[in-house]
């Protein structure tokens, strides 16, 4: 039996233990995709409280909560007692054994708070006085403290390409910011032609780019201004949320008829959405590579699945899920078009659903060459993001590809609480090549595997992402 | 090494074996989906020979008797000899290592008769004569014996709309039954207007109900009348059998079209049919919602693969199979269509098809509150119905959801000697909590961890159906 | 701890140790589908260097070497040093932790060369001078020495219908060749009618078959020609690789018209090649099952999808991919009709996406009878062919059927060094057997154990195939 949590938790073999302790552990951290708002990094935000710093904006929290039964006042209601809040949350923890929140809570009140409590409704009184207590008073939990500490080299925010992105200016310009923040390019809104603000989208971004815009060229026009001016920024990727991958390719001419009927306001076809989406992606592709911008493709999430709650809460409030449609078709039409024309850009593709993990790894393969493993499966996503996804994703990784190449963790977070999950992934990483040593599977050779390790916890992210 | 199927059968840990035998083996079983026949636990059935209660209706049996090669005559005949079909039956056995056919076997080998040792041809004979003893002489074989002494505290059978409920009301009045016996509601014949029988039912329906039936209004009026009729019987659970969730909303005047078309005997198109369907099923919804009765959909089966054998014995006899169509669309429509008139019932989804858990799961969490987890994913099902494939299913709804909550184990069965399935899942549900405890993933805390096995053992299915 | 890749690598229990080295070792080996050249078998070649012998053809190690950003001039390029491609392969190498190629290439090492090194720049040197060394040396490395040392029972080549397998007829004539050298029909260009190649080779599938094929009719005569040929010649069995199971059942008139359609040049739709497929696939079926020849169809491969790659490499050089769309629904169509007419031949069904796995074996169990195991789901292919790939198909295999049937392992490859992939496959298997019986899950039995692993590395396939 071992203890619960400690300081060889996930870490089952003694090769596991020499990997993640004496190599993964003393890696910088290289976060390239979070949700971090940049103007909190700027000045340098502190919590007020436990309750603000957890439940404020954590959708995944949110959404257990809803499980357990906790009544909407007290999950995303504003006037609700903080501590009753905090008391629900605990409530819920003792319903999450087997989920990856209930390791990632632990793990945060070990690592912030020096708390090795079990998190509980018992120990909710302690732990609640004792976290808010050290938000006051600890210089590590400052947004710099926190960097400072868990050794955060760089953060990757997302960002409109309509953003000034005044904030991270303002971080470069003060210089007191442990770690880069290197803003990322996510033009969603200039794709989703089908949303109903897609047209004043594109009248925000004919004013930031200076591009009056009355055509599908004048989009891509605008869109590439920006590009330009997020990589002068400092941007080293971008970031696309689609179900599935754009694949029909229509003339110019045919594509800017389609973007003058959605202007004057008519419903559009799926084919006409799909075929002004290939043509916005193509050519932003085009544009990454010659920029040498990452591309991310972010798969497979069906969203605002539950229409009353969308009206009342709006977007990114617990109500998105797996998608399940094919990818395959797709992804091979649309890379190999762009193969032809000799212009992948460093790609990651993620999915939402493991079912994709076969077909996304295998396609890949199609599209290497040049610089090692150019293009690339992205770590275990948002509801795959926990032990057994993280240990499926990086056996179909190993099995299919070359996982030493792996450009690793990132979490996607809206937290800066969150840095705890790089340890988790660390240590299940660390467990897994260790688990192969001890079982014969791989050379019981600790420098080999220790830079692997090395690598897929920082070095390929940064080479990736700096080259 | 470990004895073949002894005490500690699946019990991986100690932890696991405490949880087991000290929590989860003394609690009472709700079975709250199973096809038994009403007429038989009405009777107190006493099966006469093994071969009856083995194989006489037993299609996952027969499914592995074809396998095997055995001859048609010796698994559907009627007028084999007992001992040959139980013979062959023993020479299959020999080829299902790995299938849940050799536990459940085994198991009830154990439980029922008290036999340890291994089936086989060569032990056919002596457990052939010793079982066959037992059902003619022990107390316990009787249906009201096999409950008692499994402690069976309900079980829910599978009853069309139009049945009369008349054994369900003996057995109530009767008061010998040491188990509740509650009908569940299956209007799939209702549904299914794209079948051949559908007029035919229509008109039995109307019958029953008392409702003149010329339009789709009407339906819904008999189907409604028939579920308070059923809800007066102590109906807690319907139960729909589809492969894909239906999602096509038209206006009731367009429905009804559709369905004046059928009546007159034209073919529909498959978006008439999906619209019929989702017409009825979302106003079932409504009403099972008002009435506080769970929605089970069963989704995923493709049934009567093979025309022959279809037109020769008929349905449900070993010739369906897991589908494979995208089901994320649809449940979202639907389930937000409901969640915008607040009218969630209590929903357990299953899927014959485990790459579907993924999307199930994560859309599950969109429909959440009110009551805890008042949305399920249901039990590994069917094909799925086996260790592997439990430990998967246990596994995504913990990862994904909040597994103490978790309804849990049905047998789906249509025979009494099923019970020791639920034994089966127990041992399994044991072993991961326990080892998830053993390997320091959560608290090595018995009492914790023992009242959450007693719960998905017992308690939540209870609090779940009877609240 | 154990040593990396010793006489128990993958066996983690005495009953598996057991089962490997006392019944799998010894069984002979059947590789009913591979893609060996008949000419190279008939010439009893011997490769002059390991480069050649490994890098050759192996799009399996081309496509690992791009992945690690190996320059083109050294995967395919002619002209090449071969020292040079070799050390770039030992590079590659060292990224393939976890993958089978790293598995795969030490057991070759080891058993064909005795190199017990681990693989790497620093061993490259060394090893490329042993192997040369012992590829010109050493009696055991040409053909008929590899196919005698590792006890080659039969191989089944892959051959066109129109090919007049003259070296089948000479390794047979002259007697030498320790393996039966069975061919196997595979008429894919007869049945992709959407090619651009057809209209020609219909024109070479005339003039080889003498029939003059004005119809659909004649095409299908030509075929069965061809394929009473390919029996004479001792063909076992066919082979087709299709994305998704063809079912359009047209009649033959209308089938006709599409064939008719395509002679002249026309674009064909979606529907009439599906109709086109169903027929051609549909009758070579009944042709299959009245000469008793097994049918493979392999499925869910998506082909050529880098555009620049093929006009460049042409096909089979690594750019193909795990496709994704839904195969149920096809399969049962197909094999419900063939049911009907009582024609299913023998079959074996792969997918290269192991989400199809659940749908292929439950269908699968749909067309049973006759025979043990006559329709089969086919071992772990390609992408999936790895350790877990491997463990999941045979997990899958053992809970949907009948595990002791299974007819095994082939191993698709076009080169003769890959007989250690039975060895591969059969401690996987012991393993998974044998940790059953440690567990308790079987009896622990090691004459019934015994029986079946060897049933499964060799009698069943010899039975199946020659019966």
């Amino acid at each position: 039996m071992k203890k619960f949590m400690d300081e060889n938790f996930l870490l089952e073999t003694e090769m596991a233990q020499r990997l993640y302790h004496d190599h993964a552990a003393k890696m910088p951290i290289f976060d390239y995709h979070c949700h971090l708002i940049p103007q909190e990094i700027a000045a340098d935000k502190r919590f007020t409280t436990i309750t603000d710093a957890w439940l404020g904006g954590d959708h995944y929290k949110w959404r257990q909560m809803r499980w357990t039964g906790i009544d909407e006042s007290l999950i995303t209601g504003k006037d609700a007692d903080p501590y009753k809040k905090f008391y629900a949350w605990a409530e819920t923890m003792e319903n999450l054994i087997g989920n990856p929140l209930y390791h990632w809570t632990h793990l945060e009140l070990q690592r912030y708070f020096n708390i090795t409590d079990v998190f509980s409704r018992k120990t909710a009184e302690k732990i609640y006085k004792e976290a808010n207590e050290k938000f006051q008073n600890d210089p590590d939990l400052s947004v710099f403290g926190i960097m400072k500490k868990f050794n955060v080299y760089a953060v990757g925010t997302t960002d409109d390409p309509a953003d000034d992105l005044e904030f991270h200016k303002i971080i470069k310009k003060e210089g007191k910011c442990p770690a880069k923040v290197l803003p990322s390019y996510r033009p969603d809104k200039a794709i989703n032609i089908d949303k109903a603000d897609y047209a004043s989208y594109i009248e925000k971004l004919s004013q930031v780019s200076g591009i009056s815009i009355s055509g599908v060229e004048d989009v891509l026009k605008a869109l590439i201004i920006r590009l330009d001016y997020f990589k002068e920024a400092g941007c080293r990727a971008s970031d696309h949320a689609l179900m599935t991958c754009p694949h029909t390719f229509w003339s110019t001419e045919d594509v800017d008829k389609v973007f003058k009927k959605k202007m004057k306001g008519s419903e559009l076809t799926d084919t006409e959405i799909d075929a002004y989406r290939t043509y916005i992606l193509f050519n932003l592709a085009k544009a990454y590579n010659e920029r040498n911008i990452a591309m991310q493709l972010h798969f497979a999430a069906i969203r605002d699945n539950n229409k009353k709650a969308f009206d009342l809460l709006g977007a990114d409030t617990g109500f998105d899920a797996s998608y399940d449609e094919s990818l395959a078709k797709g992804i091979s039409v649309f890379f190999s078009a762009l193969s032809e024309s000799d212009s992948i850009p460093k790609t990651i593709l993620y999915s939402l659903n493991p079912k994709d993990y076969y077909s996304i790894m295998t396609l890949i393969g199609c599209y290497e060459g040049k610089t090692p493993a150019r293009v690339q499966m992205g770590s275990a996503w948002w509801f795959c993001d926990h032990k057994d996804g993280m240990e499926e994703q990086l056996k179909v990784f190993a099995n299919l590809g070359t996982l030493p190449r792996f450009v690793g963790m990132l979490t996607d977070s809206r937290s800066f609480l969150s840095y705890p999950r790089h340890e988790y992934f660390r240590r299940i990483l660390s467990n897994v090549i260790g688990g192969w040593a001890e079982s014969g599977l791989v050379p019981y050779d600790e420098e080999y595997l220790g830079r692997i390790v090395e690598d897929i916890s920082f070095n390929n992210a940064k080479n990736y992402f700096e080259d």
